[in-house]
């Protein structure tokens, strides 16, 4: 892929709150703030370099706290300018973190037991977070239109955002989707594209839509958008530590897709206790893949530091990544915090969401049984200490893959009489 | 339907935090707080009767603010105990309210145009308000199953919250039901239980088993558990108000299926005007039906007081109720506050749903439809004032309902090149 700089778009004329530059996970090569996603020197990935300098702990405290309920409590840590909340976006985010009381027991979890539930954000998963993000950048630097390939959640995020915001999008996906994720994109209105060809293909042809002329003026979220769309995940990490009255959890369970979300989590923790917002004290992340989409953690149990690609066979459809960009820092991270990776089948993963659903009502989508199935594989195995707080994401929700439990009914079928009723044997 | 009393329930037993007696709606007999939804002298409805003598505005204010991002947040005028917030329940509420601007151009209204958007609570519809209502009387009156007849909502939001409380749950649903329904309401793995028969032959037998002594500690949420229930429906008017900045809106519009919701967003503003927390001015409530189901719409334009029972046959289900138990007090309610019921058919829902979903991201239920129908219709022949501040409820989620919008699709299918893009007149 090409690396691009848009002229009209520099620095001194954006306004993306405490946003400073963009500089190089790689070599730290700084650029201005703009549309561009890898390095110029080394190719490494860009990312949003912060000036929090002139933040006093407690009032920032304060005045996250008396914000809105929706990520833009955190305006002041995010890419975003200051006014945010009063443009027209989605407000995701702040979402419930579930005390799993009765999970825990079943996983003999005893230290504190907590689940992060992102199914309640507007589009019903985390990507609202990401994608608001993007949605602020795209404005910041004039785009029109909003863009991305994907097969799912994505799409419907992207859709949603555009429509509230009175942007354009152009979402592109397999022309061979399910008709059931066809309409949850197509209904916000915008243009829902079919490509003929593989997932790959749809992404090949994004990348040369970008270096187009026929593609000027799109912000494709998660490419020449990406570095400001991935800091969204950061707002998980300050969500739950808020949440449990400024304190880090002791271990949290991640899903690893391209393994972003995990890499902005840590780095919403370190964030919070350079600010002083929390009490610096070790914590663990454990990264949560599919056996049939496991390249991370593979790697990590072959004590490997490169991640060799896999051909995805799972039905978690939403981590089905088999090359995932982030996937050397995800290993690095789980690493140095003592952390560590690991995989459950298909039928964990549903057996993971049947559980989570049965003791605390929570529906999950195929990603968060592979965060509860691995939690539950990594008690077992001794690598998640059953004694400490531990925060298990759910970054989805179970309507968008009803097929996952479609084995799922009837307890029994009966006549209406109550003698019908005693024999089937429920009183 | 028989009157029950269960001895070992009494009021003085019971902590249900303000919630003083149940009282009757027709006739004003008072009876002690238990599981009894009927009175024992006329046969009408009985109400939860509260003591607020205690409160002072300002204090009951702050102690609001300061609550949690719940529904939980006003227990200090619900039926349940001060420490409701700290036993397991699905905590749901404080759903966003979209200044929905973009939606507002396109019917002309000028007066601030607002969706209280009802599919972010944890099972994605109005109904986890009222079943978290039916959930501490359940626990109040020492119910160990919670019930229900449902097609739909209602029985994901009972499994779940039972789920979640560690109750046993047995819900009764036509044995027809569409499969994908089956599995929303089955993952939460309590008892669902397929009749031989229609919805009516449900709730019949439901009704029957209430006086057996089968159904001996079972709560049905809403059957002899209905007067708690009903209350939840109050939260969205407390909600709208504290989110417009304890501001009464001049127009709100409401779906109707057994029109209890109505009733109670009505009762719950008059509380707010006596309770000194929002100031006295006048208010109008507009319902909203289906013309396939238009039992109150119909008696409404015919200056009915009675509502003649129809066979409903429209796409919104979830208000599919011919002959609603409430429908005399809402078109008392319409009539007293100036407002009317309307009724859009199912072509003009569909319209609504997309409408909705592209101008504000917001994709809704078919009952979501429904109300954004009527206020479009209620415009148009000039009942509702558009220079007013009106709100609109979206009490469910539009991937419950996928098949009403099943026609929507691909803009264009192209093959993955830059020349077939341009070709199809996307660039
Ligand atoms: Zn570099
Ligand atoms: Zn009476």
């Amino acid at each position: 892929m090409a690396v691009h700089t848009v002229a009209s778009s520099t620095s001194s004329t954006v306004d993306l709150g405490p946003a400073a530059a963009l500089s190089c996970r790689e070599c730290g090569h700084r650029v201005p703030l703009g549309p561009v996603f890898a390095c110029e020197e080394c190719f490494g990935p860009l990312e949003v370099a912060y000036d929090f300098s002139a933040y006093d702990t407690d009032t920032l405290r304060k005045r996250i706290e008396a914000g809105p309920a929706s990520i833009w409590r955190y305006a002041p840590l995010l890419p975003v300018p200051e006014d945010v909340a009063d443009k027209p976006n989605l407000n995701p985010g702040w979402t419930r973190l579930v005390k799993a009381d009765r999970l825990a027991a079943e996983l003999g979890v005893t230290g504190g037991l907590y689940v992060k539930d992102d199914s309640g954000n507007p589009t019903h998963s985390f990507k609202d977070r990401v994608v608001a993000q993007a949605l602020e950048a795209a404005r910041a630097f004039g785009f029109t239109t909003l863009s991305c390939s994907s097969t799912g959640n994505l799409a419907g995020a992207v859709g949603a955002a555009a429509a509230r915001a009175g942007l354009r999008s152009c979402v592109f996906i397999p022309h061979d989707l399910e008709q059931g994720k066809v309409v949850m994109a197509a209904v916000y209105g915008g243009d829902l594209v079919g490509i003929e060809g593989t997932y790959d293909d749809v992404n090949r042809f994004c990348s040369e839509l970008i270096g187009d002329p026929a593609g000027e003026g799109w912000g494709f979220v998660n490419v020449n958008l990406r570095p400001y769309y991935a800091e969204g995940s950061k707002t998980l990490a300050y969500e739950i530590c808020e949440q449990l009255g400024w304190r880090l959890p002791d271990q949290i369970v991640v899903p690893i897709a391209s393994g972003s979300q995990l890499t902005k989590v840590d780095k919403g923790l370190r964030e919070l206790i350079e600010l002083g917002l929390v009490e610096d004290k070790p914590y663990k992340i454990f990264g949560a893949q599919a056996a049939g989409c496991s390249p991370v953690s593979t790697a990590f149990k072959a004590g490997h530091d490169v991640v060799r690609p896999q051909k995805p066979d799972t039905i978690a459809k939403s981590l089905a990544i088999g090359n995932p960009a982030d996937g050397p820092y995800v290993l690095d991270i789980a690493r140095r915090t003592g952390g560590a990776v690991e995989d459950v089948t298909d039928e964990q993963i549903v057996d993971a969401i049947k559980l989570l659903a049965r003791t605390e009502g929570v529906f999950a989508e195929t990603a968060g049984g592979v965060t509860v199935g691995v939690t539950r594989k990594l008690i077992e195995n001794g690598q998640l200490d059953p004694s400490k707080t531990t925060v298990v994401l759910n970054t989805g929700d179970g309507l968008k893959t009803l097929d996952a439990v479609a084995g799922t009914g009837l307890t029994a079928t009966i006549r209406p009489t109550l003698d019908s009723f005693r024999e089937a044997g429920l009183a």
